[in-house]
């Protein structure tokens, strides 16, 4: 009974996001499940639906680094998934791959898939003649691509379907890098935080596309985007925490004593003219800039501590005082958790386009 | 062909909230038209949708301070609003009327309305055993009772589809208890600002529900059985933000001279100690408690400016760092925002299940 109302889910990527949705599909006694897992070396699918042994068995070799492929009942891996594609299949992109956007794109075009669910930045942030019909199709979600499992693509949505149109957005969308700012604040040597960062998985061991800004410009981009403001990555005004002549020869073996200097030179001006600096993206429709930002003290993101995320959304009702969402933002558990969020929003009402089978 | 798929709406009580709602529905393009507008002392209706200019009547009869029962083409009141349901039909309740929770589940259990949605509390905070079914009913939605057009129940009912599991709830739920707290802190004599909320239209005329804390008390027993907690409004433990003695008088006549010592007082020693003094509701699965209450100056809780509401959501995800939504939680357009979002939500469900229908 269930198997027939249910809606099936192919995973792409098996990274520690992907392997945490798994679990979380598998645990929540929703109306989704699992037919397929794919990764670069291989696919295993089943149109019934993996048994739950054979997905463990596929999370146990990617946990250990090997691939799928290893996997006795493993497929070749497969590059044209609209070939899986049913009106019941939701596709998850949780891998870190580019030039995947259309790829996704034809999946929605040929083969009418129930929907694709992005956890996997890049497709978002191609050049908008091809991330463009990505955006505001009614069968994509890509919730947590910007603070993880916090609710703010949805609240963007909501807030454009109930007529109301935003103005400014401004975003703390880094835990790595608030992280950072927040140690360098107090007192600690960049280095040394950086390499607390790394040891306690806040940042990944090549921190160079979160050092850079590189990341949070995708986020910025995607945000933007999502409200109908259709800006390139290119147009992004960009600072890095560090230089990029700094932030690109890989930590932790890279020679940071400069950065270590001149971030503690800015931090203690700031600190004597009392006020905060945080790195915050700031989108309008004219200008998307991203880097360190001088706030006041009393600003709610001077107040933000640990990993945590914070966005402001000034709209045409909510002119002063935005709506702001704020929360921890990054960890494979929480992206997860806002996949399977965008799974189950897909899923409801997909199932009910189904859910009268016309029986002649 | 628009109106071959649009749901139909009826709105029942044309207060500030009802009529900015219907203007948004209409000026919203979307699948959603107007059949029913119903008040105390009459009923518009007409099943294939009223008219632009017979709303813009009852509007303005009602912005008058008339009854929707002036209009020459209404009918009497109803009372059994179930009459009117058909599967595309979705009720909204804006009124601040009591004793109205066994109607709606007589609505959404006979006829098989396509939804439900509140503005009102009072459905929602009846004992258990009559509001229980309104709760996790898939056809039923209350956005605006809390927070107005802030996602926050929303963003409940997500975490909790997730997997998730909410252990407790922090919240300034309360616009005008969080203006007066401001206005007090900053030096101002109580009297002086509830005078100054009443002219700007912060506080009802008749203040009473919110200073004595009924009306947070009833926020709070909504997030409560939200999440689970099938709390009682008589199990909460509540202060008001003066003594309800006072609070009941009925402003601005009333004496306040005692409250405005009291209060000056209390806020004089919270400077003293370094603390700010916030009215908060707090939510636990065992204990619901609303009053005033002493913070840190760094409590996220503490920055909150004019008549913003901030919650915060601790879960087995975010056990340390809540996720916290924050931003104006009052206003008429704000609050028919959540209506409408709760309206779209639904209708694209029901909208579905009827898309194909069977030729046979």
């Amino acid at each position: 009974m269930k198997s027939d109302r249910s809606l099936d889910v192919v995973i792409v990527g098996l990274g520690r996001v992907g392997r945490a949705l798994a679990k979380q599909i598998q645990k929540a006694d929703s109306q989704l499940r699992i037919v397929g897992l794919a990764d670069r070396g291989g696919l295993l699918y089943h149109e019934r639906g993996l048994s739950a042994s054979l997905v463990d068995e596929a999370l146990s070799a990617k946990a250990e680094g090997s691939s799928i492929g290893i996997c006795p009942s493993a497929l070749p891996p497969i590059y044209r998934f609209s070939d899986l594609a049913t009106s019941r299949t939701l596709f998850v992109d949780a891998t870190a791959a580019s030039g995947m956007a259309a790829g996704w794109c034809e999946v929605l075009a040929s083969s009418g898939a129930a929907g694709v669910v992005l956890a996997n930045k890049l497709p978002l942030c191609e050049a908008w003649s091809v991330s463009g019909p990505l955006f505001n199709h009614p069968r994509v979600r890509y919730e947590a691509t910007v603070g993880a499992g916090l609710p703010i693509l949805s609240t963007l949505r909501s807030l454009l379907a109930t007529g109301d149109l935003v103005t400014r957005m401004r975003g703390a969308l880094s835990g790595t890098l608030g992280y950072l700012v927040n140690q360098v604040s107090e007192g600690h040597a960049f280095s040394a935080a950086l390499s607390d960062a790394i040891a306690l998985g806040y940042a990944e061991p090549d921190p160079s596309a979160d050092l850079g800004g590189r990341d949070v410009a995708r986020k910025a981009v995607i945000l933007s985007r999502a409200v109908g403001w259709p800006a390139e990555l290119s147009d992004v005004e960009r600072d890095g925490l560090v230089p990029d002549s700094d932030a690109y020869q890989g930590a932790p073996s890279a020679d940071y004593s400069s950065a270590d200097r001149k971030l503690k030179e800015l931090f203690a001006d700031a600190d004597c003219d009392g006020i905060a600096i945080r790195y915050l993206a700031q989108i309008t429709p004219e200008r998307i800039s991203v880097g360190l930002a001088r706030i006041d003290l009393h600003d709610p993101f001077a107040a933000l501590a640990g990993t945590e995320n914070r966005i402001a959304i000034h709209t045409r009702r909510y002119p002063i005082h935005p709506l702001a969402i704020a929360g921890p933002g990054a960890g494979p558990e929480t992206t997860a958790a806002g996949v399977l969020s965008d799974l189950i929003d897909l899923a409801e009402k997909s199932k009910l386009r189904g859910e009268n089978p016309c029986p002649c």
